[in-house]
């Protein structure tokens, strides 16, 4: 898989990708992640990148020029799946999406940054709008991290354990049960019985019966 | 504002800090952001802060004691309003719990990994658990991270135009209009005539109707 992220801050994410999961990805070859300093695209000679919004009001708006010349220099070379467009109006991201981007070949990530982009980037050059969450960040670089972070691990022979992405939280519309390790007691606080019993089935049902509770408490909607 | 993130990999999120919103209010002293490696509060011999899960399972747990030391420690020096676990199974972030959060003034985040953290840290030493959202990272860096981000940019002082963080989505509850910038033409692509129109009331209206629009149209939800 080959993720092309765009951006106006490519120092601001590097760290993550040179780290954990996502460094072991790119290592192994199984991510192919590319930053690209939408400044490089821009034409005028101030490199400029950003104006003011016509109409009026707070804060600037992304240009569609440098957004376009980028974005055609990608497909001059390979086909995408998907132009994403990480911004807070965008489609709620969540795992079922998660699990079909994560089998896609080619994938272009923007990143928006002050205001946001330029509505007609939005129109003609996007093909998904991805929200990861009801809150307003400086830009989309975390998101489109956390984004990358989240597809990436559900590529096979990325995570060590293959069975452990399985269990987690939402694969199964239900949440994890409780987790413990040793000591059994840690200054009084002890582990439930059950776990220490050694018969699997008794553990299983028990963890069943807490990943549900859980669910009914927690998050009664996913249980819908 | 002190925010004291404890993570396994303090690396992974250092670049965020070293950027954009996040430097410019760490360097303007408005945030005090701290990362803890909790690798150095283990105390045993090998340095271990995971084990194998109680009951079996996939994964690796996060061990209770160097959590708790480090912890401890940070609470010798000062009271904490809040001790924040990410997690997908937590609460859900939204605007207003960051509103919230941006009005402490000393918050520790604690950063899961692998399958997660020891049960017995959740239940005694964390005050508010937040998930980002309905999907699974590797870890909870990221999300501390983006969390950091949202909150830091609400303190006064921080965003270069205060009135900007106010015409963001969400905090009215309404999504934000389109918004365009020069040049008013685009090889065909064309600003709606309204914004060019210099009538101010004009446009105020067109935009309050693109917005509940928008609203209607991707998130109803917010509108009841």
């Amino acid at each position: 898989m080959r993720i092309d992220i765009i951006t106006l801050f490519p120092d601001l994410i590097k760290s993550p990708f040179e780290s954990s999961i996502l460094k072991r990805a790119i290592n192994s070859g199984k991510a192919n992640i590319h930053l690209h300093n939408l400044r490089n695209y821009a034409t005028n000679k101030h490199k400029q990148v950003d104006d003011y919004p016509f109409g009026g009001g707070a804060g600037m708006v992304m240009m569609v020029q440098p957004i376009d010349n980028c974005i055609k220099m990608l497909k001059k070379s390979r086909s995408y799946d998907s132009v994403i467009y990480l911004t807070p109006d965008g489609e709620k991201l969540n795992q079922k999406k998660i699990n079909h981007f994560s089998t896609l070949e080619n994938i272009i990530m923007l990143c928006g940054h002050y205001k946001g982009v330029d509505q007609r980037v939005r129109d003609h050059l996007i093909t998904d709008e991805v929200s990861i969450g009801d809150f307003v960040l400086s830009g989309g670089e975390l998101a489109a991290t956390i984004l990358c972070d989240c597809i990436v691990r559900l590529i096979p022979g990325v995570l060590g354990d293959e069975s452990s992405a399985l269990t987690d939280s939402f694969q199964d519309d239900l949440l994890a049960p409780p987790i413990y390790t040793r000591p059994a007691n840690y200054n009084g606080w002890e582990v439930p019985d059950v776990l220490l019993s050694g018969n699997a089935s008794l553990i299983n049902n028990w963890r069943e019966e807490k990943s549900i509770k859980n669910t009914q408490k927690r998050r009664p909607d996913l249980l819908k």
